[in-house]
């Protein structure tokens, strides 16, 4: 507990000189990331191999999500060079008001502070989140899943080597190694901000003291209406499933109307097996395709597999019921060639995704523009979808006035102007 | 437990109503919601006249918080028809992105969904946070302090009233009774999406499985640096702390430089003394001014009261310390003529509001230009400081595609374009 509250109190103090940090020096500590891991790269595809190594016998969807090799690297220094590129996500005078003459209100954004993120075995996630960290201004204390505990540290050590080089705390990102230390990170909300856990982390969200953002979870739905291209329907359900299933925006269970289920299902059918993807159905799919029972729980269940569970529905109704109940809020698509269905589907489906006529493999940061991710998530508040920059940045209003009083508002002796104006802060 | 999980349900049924209503039609609620307040004046008054009676011994700060008279019908009235010129929080498209040809990515806004707040004895909150819950589409479980009970009931059933005469449900508001309601709430995550507590509740944020925005604990310093203008000093802490000391952004504790104390102590005491304010010091301060002792506890006291605690400091970065270690992060002031002291405290406070110059009694929704709020939030996430109409929503991806599949994109059939766009989502 002791070593996990030390380590958070130098995150604190890093944080304070990430935030009074010009882009300038943030940008070149990006930069110089990506060449210190290519000076590296002998040191890390070892650490890699080691952590493969004793790997032996993971699945093979979570081996290839572990393996980090010229690919994997290369995709990681190009991610930190065109996140060097992007604009400074913190400084940024977002509203400005003249609450009065003399006295202006200035909403500026500003980084979280001190962020704990727990991710699966995917060393790349490691950078992507340290970077999207830094170039926003935040520590972060990382605890990666222990099957790549070799390569993260080898990664962590190459980004925080960089951090210094270029004036800037090493200790912006630290690298937790036990649960012990995850426990007792929860705990410490005097000095922690946010905690990320990627994944269903039930035990975190339900233990921390800190406040939780809770990301990639992914139950997604595709729901064919019975308006729907029966094709297009078929190949974004193999698509949405089976492009990779071992991803959070891979779909889990499929929902047809009943009105197009007995055209639909024949078709998927043989697609999906094609893909080697085991479905369960309920007893309308069942009396249509053969396939396995599905039970309750499939409904309720993220498979990351290539497993797909059917359920037929009666209405457009009952498919945004069924979503809103199962699902996790991540990502859900309607194949539909009807514009009013369409519209309820996105209005009323509650969750950070809502698509119409397309895979749900598209829901990732990358895709949506915003360079990269630290996860996908699945609350309401603060961020919603996949988290960037933005979504590690918060905002404080700055006022700089010359001495005004309330009782001066209260007895009319200034007036309110309310005046929307268009400047930055100068402070 | 029951009878709240049953109010939930209703709550969320009525969210999904007022997520798909018009702007239209909620406006017209709030313009119906004032004329009922005014046509029910007499039971309201007398539900308050009743308040106030078996509120016999209630300090008078308070009890100028529960009064609920002519003047106070007609602040409520006035905000909700000012609330109704303000544009739609819903429906706005806030990014548009052309993700590849023929698929498009939309940023909505959208409401938050069942929010249940907390309030304390204050008949004028209630009206206040229900119009803004309505306004931005979210439905609203009330739970004020019992010294309001009577008003509030008066309130909430008019407010009802006028809801269900032009169409929407009555449930968009609905009242809690008793302290096991609240604790109930606390644990309906699946219905309820966020708990807004005002005021210091420990109970609650520890307690709820809901996510909860802790608002309204305010210990607020006044800074004086040793470049400030001491007469500005003076007259900013005495607005600060005595203007109203029943409200979360009044001063609690002030600090002040070394350099400077002797000059301004001995004219802040006469100022205070004025006020009837009681001032508790450290030992620095006491060498210059005959005031109390104050304790350690002092430091971390949000008196509510005519109590001023005060601490003479070596320095800007001892300020800050003390301010980032024991303040409520809601609002606190440097008062100085330095342009680098302001940055610093400006960038280094980690607070909602950071002044430099200005009474911190203006820490309020209104003042800010967004008509009201719900209240402060002194946490980072989602909403800081003042929550207006923004606070209350939040946003969803609508992706509208034509069979767009992620297995295209991989094999380069085909290309992200990545076009920031200037449309409006259709559906």
């Amino acid at each position: 507990m002791n070593d996990l509250h030390e380590m958070a109190a130098n995150s604190r103090e890093a944080a304070w000189t990430l935030a009074a940090s010009s882009l300038k020096t943030r940008n070149a500590a990006l930069l110089r990331m990506a060449e210190t891991l290519e000076n590296h790269q002998a040191d890390i595809f070892a650490a890699n191999a080691a952590d493969i190594h004793q790997a032996d016998g993971l699945a093979a969807p979570l081996l290839g999500r572990l393996k980090f090799r010229e690919e994997k690297l290369r995709a990681v220094t190009d991610g930190l060079r065109a996140l060097a590129d992007l604009p400074d996500p913190i400084g940024a005078t977002t509203m400005t008001h003249e609450i009065t003459p003399g006295l202006k209100m200035y909403r500026v954004t500003c980084p979280i502070g001190v962020i704990g993120v727990i991710f699966e075995s995917r060393p790349d996630a490691l950078v992507q989140i340290a970077s999207l960290a830094l170039k926003s201004g935040n520590a972060v204390l990382l605890k990666g899943g222990r099957e790549a505990e070799r390569t993260n540290a080898a990664l962590c050590d190459a980004l925080r080597e960089a951090a210094a080089d270029v004036g800037l705390p090493a200790d912006f990102a630290q690298l937790l190694h036990s649960r012990e230390d995850v426990a007792a990170m929860l705990k410490e909300d005097a000095l922690i901000d946010l905690i990320i856990p990627r994944g269903s982390k039930e035990f975190v969200t339900e233990n921390a003291k800190v406040p939780c953002i809770q990301t990639g979870t992914g139950i997604c739905h595709i729901y064919v209406d019975k308006s729907a291209d029966v094709e297009m329907a078929v190949s974004i359900a193999v698509d949405s499933k089976a492009q990779n299933v071992a991803v959070c925006n891979a779909c889990e269970t499929l929902l047809v109307h009943r009105d197009i289920a007995a055209d639909f299902l024949p078709k998927l059918l043989p697609a999906m097996q094609e893909k080697h993807v085991r479905l369960l159905g309920d007893e309308a799919t069942r009396a249509i395709i053969p396939v396995e029972a599905a039970t309750e729980e499939d409904w309720r269940t993220e498979y990351l597999d290539y497993v797909l569970s059917i359920r037929v529905v009666d209405s457009l109704e009952a498919a945004i019921a069924h979503i809103n109940r199962y699902g996790s809020h991540h990502t859900d698509c309607i194949v539909t060639r009807d514009d009013a269905a369409a519209k309820a589907f996105l209005t009323r489906v509650d969750s950070a995704g809502v698509y119409r006529n397309v895979s749900t493999r598209f829901a990732d940061g990358f895709v949506y523009g915003f360079g990269a991710e630290v996860g996908i998530a699945t609350g309401k508040l603060h961020a919603r979808g996949p988290m960037g920059l933005d979504g590690l940045t918060t905002y404080k209003y700055k006022l700089l006035g010359d001495g005004q009083l309330m009782a001066e508002m209260k007895t009319g002796q200034r007036a309110y102007t309310h005046l929307v104006l268009h400047e930055d802060c100068p402070l």
